[in-house]
């Protein structure tokens, strides 16, 4: 780990199950979600066309609340359309509404060890910490401050996607080669391999709940890629002052 | 014009309604948002009932299509529910998300002297132009690629708000000191007037369609402040390329 991480200058965390809990909140909107859509078709149904045409947005619409917000209304007046029963009132539309906009005040829950990372890195002097993650500014903006921990970190990178190019461009942006650069996330998709392609260094802290988009098949090993359990691990395992 | 401007080392363009048309396309959609609601209520009613859920949206949703829709969305069951005709069906619901989202890939129009402005000013070489936006990230990235401006810029600015906090975090990003810094814009309550506050330089450009929200009243003069109606009169009126 020393000599793998003896040339980083800038870390960059992905924020989402990375520095806080997300995904299990919208596991839970989307429970409530198949409540309203009950008479329509079944949980597994509901759950499966819902990821569907949450897919085929992704383009248009990209991440975060207001994008997941308009598939579900989409799948829900599908179902609704296509369904003998009576069709979705106005009532259970204000619902789904306020199901899928609840999550962009969802509770500030910092993962175990976290803070205690942030602050060893931040107070040692030597990196530049950023915040590097996809999502809707504003919404991830506003988590970040009410997280608390917006005060460990240089400036927060909302990425629209994140692929090879677009860690390029972040690096660029950042004035750090590729082999300075360190990423800290949940995604094997989006936070590792990416910048693993592009020669970078990654910590990849798995999530018990991780969105079936952000899948990937298969074990990973890399030289530049080390995996822990949590931060709190992350703390005690990996001599984090030498980084 | 000279002397006011000779210090500036830094550009940045407002996008919608500066470097291309925006608004119109908003009011069209309206008008035919409108005429789905129209057995609920008349058209002032629905525009100043939709413009009070988006004032009320504002802070959470913040701009951009996506915001607009969930406040389509939301203005539409408020009518439904207090009226005794029929309710809002599925397929009006579904049509009212694709007048909202249809914003998402409005056509780009390019508005008079805005590329031989941009051209001037990136062909002499003195100057970082940079777009600084509200509106949604992914929204005005796709916008910016789409026009076939992007190459003129530095980079785009997604800013979610237009105060003078924000410019001045803006100018302390771009490392370039307030009295270096020039903003074009056709707003000026978010463009000119927080720029001029915080001691900066404003070109305004209005535009013929301004949303509510964006209107300030009374004439606004200052010492760092030029008007003129279109880049076309930017480009004639003024020393460009003395800035």
């Amino acid at each position: 780990m020393e000599s793998l991480f003896s040339k980083v200058k800038c870390i960059a965390f992905d924020a989402d199950d990375t520095l806080w809990v997300n995904e299990p909140y919208f596991r839970k909107a989307e429970e409530e979600y198949c409540a309203v859509l009950e008479r329509f078709a079944g949980r597994e149904e509901i759950i499966d066309t819902l990821y569907g045409i949450e897919m085929k947005n992704l383009a248009p619409y990209g991440y975060g609340a207001k994008a997941f917000t308009l598939s579900l209304m989409e799948t829900a007046i599908l179902f609704s359309n296509k369904s003998a029963v009576p069709p979705l009132t106005p009532s259970e539309m204000l619902r789904i509404i306020e199901i899928g906009t609840s999550l962009i005040n969802i509770p500030m829950e910092i993962l175990p060890g976290v803070e205690e990372v942030l602050e060893d890195l931040s107070g040692s002097g030597k990196y530049t910490l950023v915040v590097a993650t996809k999502g809707d500014l504003l919404d991830q903006q506003r988590k970040l401050e009410r997280s608390g921990l917006a005060k460990y970190f240089h400036h927060i990178e909302v990425m629209s996607n994140k692929d090879e190019a677009a860690f390029s461009r972040l690096l660029e942006h950042l004035g750090c080669r590729n082999d300075e650069f360190l990423m800290i996330g949940n995604s094997m998709k989006s936070d590792i391999l990416p910048v693993l392609n592009i020669g970078g260094n990654a910590i990849y802290i798995p999530f018990h709940s991780t969105w079936e988009h952000e899948k990937v098949d298969g074990e990973v090993q890399h030289p530049n890629l080390y995996e822990c359990n949590s931060c709190t691990e992350l703390r005690t395992s990996v001599p984090l002052q030498s980084l």
